[in-house]
């Protein structure tokens, strides 16, 4: 059994880190850190794990990270995670990064989006892109593996056929992404009161301000082999979990969505969390609640050239907690479907 | 006193506009029809009317609507509207159609889309599209009314100021619109059930096959003065009421978010239905919920010169039986605002 | 016109009293106040009220509301009440207050429950307590109203017919209440994110904590001319608005279900805002989201003997604004129906 | 591995039982059944299972289930459950059945409550009560087990403890139920429209006419050793998944709270499935969601002498598909926790 400590576990995205690990055949949940929850029954902040786990919430700390776990699940955000990230590397634990801090390859990059300089950014080449349907050929025996953020996942496995083929005629691309109410985070905030974010939907840091743009850009990027920019706009909807993005690029002549179809099945045949719809379908979020699935349809719009494929994932799993999950699969050399053969809840 | 006659007004879209005629000063519910729930008392069928009304439901019939009305509401489906229209226009009756049957100016477009010959074709000409905010010239009058579609109305607010000025450079625009799920109608199908539409977030009608797409494309091209094309793609978002549209065009270098706020302060300066956000401001579907007012924010992504506007309705109000009461109030030479002055509840 | 301030304008009770203000043909509105929120403008902090009015939210202050307004509306906490009402009156300013600082009769069971001492107990005997279905006799130029809690509201209409008439054999009443999540108000904490209230009921301040308890207790007593103990329990439900409760008491042999449904209609024939529906109807809350109504349905339950009555009312109208502007058009002498005369959206 | 038919399949239980069958280490499905869903595949009916299956739903014939199956779970209504039964029993295929037919121990109160003479009253003896923390004695080898409805569950968990106990002190009880719309089934109907649930609670059923009445009454007077009434009353509330409990019932002087808590954990001490919340606590839907898990609250209210209790589930698996899996595991002598030892996701 690997031991794994998830730091950050009392977050959204830990504590669903928290219950895939204790649902993993071959992991060990070695401790749960939270600052704010610290001293307190992890089951007593989340009643849904009263009888799967009796540990309680310990303060995060370097040394008692280093001292019980093998790897560290770190979901913390941007500027914490580089923090624990140097020190946890040094002591030998392998760090699976849930935050950005080492997602942009360009440190000048991050420093622009980010607003602040990169504490580490030696660490940058090490570091390696999480997201296997892309490109698994790093993970195997990573020491550091950096997740993919919720939207660039969603959106570039909608769009990466298209423009790995070279299908698409155009460099920009228009994402018009909306996300469930759990992506903006367990803190309180006016946003996420209940009753301002029910019978709601708006966009937010639309117009290009959002700092999951340039990631989606060098994924794309990397992905098509020449420069992608992109339009991006993420939205917020009624709902706890669930992400869909939309994108949107323009195609050549004579490529139908029949060949879409097709091209995105022949794509992800081979990848167990990945499914095409059949021409005509589009995904829903409800379908890959909870589930580490990605579910993607695509069609062509003959009249104006412009391809529309829709990806949903849930942004919780796929798109944080169960992304990391399969990609530490990958470094540990363990299938990457390890711990998620049981379905969940189907509605 | 006008006495107004709504048909189909059992549905969401009809019974919104009985509940708007019941509260204007100068109009009178004459009858209000309904083929399912004749004999039923409106206040049965839907509780929340009780103490506002007594009446019941009848049955279709234009010698009835004839005789107590002077103007139809009409809120029933494509082709039953104009075999309702072609009479009660004989009879002298005026006619506010909410269906698409005289939104097309061009019949083969109606029958390419719709899939059936239009019926009335003669009466194209004399049909005034009902968007007062973008044209209000003909309604003054006016016999026979055409109110645009939900994701039309919202669109064209949202994206007309930039078409009209000639800001916008390009003529292909992305339009992405989500809309809550009365949106679908008050009939029973799989969708529609809770458990289907709740936590969940789909897109349908993806690559251009939605009907609304010409008439999007009609109203643009107009405001534009050039051909305008649409990629559409609606989305089923889990609230009950309320639309939002998410429009992407491509802008000229130079022209920047605050000039696009300027832009829109100004063009919608006089309306007392559209309220455009401040810059940096996005509205959500909430804000206008019961109302039938537009709300809209604009912002210009620098780094793609492409510009991104949304505009918030309440699909049955604004995208509706509001509009249809807005239209009435212009035809009849009211303020358009008469029997709107009161606000709704605010969340 | 009526001048009216409404204290404690930002919160949801609040700004559904200036929504109502507004709307009033014969009130208004002189200024808002809202601690958090002074200097903004009231549309930029609830969008809805855009076009509306112009006002922003200032500092609370005796002199500042003596000056302006005949009537201030109070939606502040409890203590902070009574220490506005004591100058406010001494001013001249009739003072309609939402919060629990006037309700209780008996100042020691005020301290009892809110674990404060009454700042001014010699106010008591002229408060006038709200709830005019019940009993609307000392309304009419009172200079200080409390008015009802939601709970109570919704309990005490449910139950008064069959207290007042005798049919109620028992004298301890079971109340189990369902409340929306606005109606836990608007400052953030952990059961008021999103992510926790929805797909979530929970009971609250269950086995007799509540403070609604007494005030229940006081009227029911009142009504029925005999000690009536409650075991009351809250529940929160996801959703916006609406509270629902359902009371159940026994009742003597020979009364029926019928008896109980004519005894109800006699009762409230008079009464604008309140519908009981027909034998074999319950009310939603949907039916009454946004409106002052209150919708009952009553049943007998034969086997044993329990009569079950079920009232729905929005906890923010008739709940809290909306009553209190109820009252105030009684105290002025108005309809009491006055600036409620329009129905809100159907669905 | 046991081969299991899921008969009626495609509703929102019987699809919960695939789920539970696919995800069991020692059960295979052998067969899904579906009349209006023959001959599509499961996947394409609930995407969320796709990957997870890939056989079709075929159409409900004995001798197929027969053929291929040891155990068949029927989630079909009653009355086409014992249709279904004598054939299957006697073939040899243990029947865990989810609808009522095999509940009530006399067949003349079936006939009672729901309105038909009872098929097969012959096998009502051997029927085995399927609720195992109540009474798992007869399970083990059994033929035929009766699973409980989703209300009796939760209501019987409740309470069980303090009628055992001798501690409360009356014979009628009141029970106030919320329930999640899939409870209403998959089937359309105007009730579970997204329209008419969204917003909205409501009673129904109410004044004893639920017909699971009957069955709590049953339960709980075994339970207690002496005739019990109850008082039912069911609602519907805004969410997909969960039902809550609440009870109330007279408690002798001097039993407390601490020592109702104490009972209630001492009681359920060794049952992997009811987790007692400590006192001050009372359960969510939500921490039980997806889950085979029951969370109990309990109070006593000094005041009145009462006890209230809640008790949360998922009526979906505790409330139907996962409790006849776990009655499953009795019958065959495994574990009652096999198939559920991984977590579902927590919010």
């Amino acid at each position: 059994m690997v031991n794994v400590a998830v730091v950050g576990a009392a977050g959204y995205a830990g504590i669903e880190a928290v219950r895939l690990v204790l649902g993993h055949p071959r992991l060990d949940l070695a401790l749960a850190t939270s600052a704010a929850d610290a001293g307190r029954r992890v089951a007593s902040v989340y009643p849904a794990l009263a009888g799967a786990t009796d540990v309680s919430f310990v303060e995060p700390s370097v040394d008692v990270i280093a001292g019980a776990a093998d790897v560290a699940l770190l979901a913390v955000p941007h500027t914490a995670s580089v923090e624990l990230t140097v020190p946890l590397l040094a002591a030998g634990v392998v760090v699976i990064d849930l935050s950005a801090d080492f997602r942009l390859l360009d440190p000048a990059v991050y420093e622009k989006w980010y607003g602040v300089t990169h504490a580490a950014p030696e660490l940058l080449p090490q570091a390696v892109y999480g997201l296997p349907e892309l490109d698994r050929a790093g993970l195997a025996g990573a020491k550091l593996v950096a997740c993919p953020g919720c939207y660039p996942t969603a959106t570039a496995l909608a769009i990466a056929p298209v423009l790995e083929s070279g299908a698409a005629s155009a460099s920009r691309i228009v994402v018009d992404a909306k996300s469930g109410v759990s992506g903006a985070g367990r803190s309180l905030n006016a946003s996420s009161h209940y009753v301002a974010a029910n019978e709601s939907v708006r966009a937010y840091s639309a117009g290009g301000a959002h700092r999951h743009t340039p990631e989606i850009e060098q994924t794309l990027t990397k992905v098509a082999g020449r420069d992608i920019s992109v339009v991006f706009t993420p939205h917020l909807v009624p709902m706890s979990r669930g992400l869909l993005s939309t994108v949107y690029v323009d195609v050549a002549d004579g490529f139908a969505t029949q060949d879409a179809v097709a091209l995105y099945k022949e794509r992800y045949r081979a990848e167990p969390f990945v499914y095409v719809h059949d021409e005509g379908q589009m995904p829903s979020t409800l379908e890959v609640s909870g589930s580490n699935r990605a579910a993607i349809g695509v069609v062509v719009d003959e009249r104006t050239r412009t391809l529309v494929a829709t990806c949903a994932i849930d942004n919780l799993v796929k798109g944080a907690a169960g992304q990391a999950v399969q990609c530490l699969n990958a470094v540990l050399g363990y299938a990457e479907t390890e711990g998620f053969e049981r379905p969940v809840p189907v509605i």
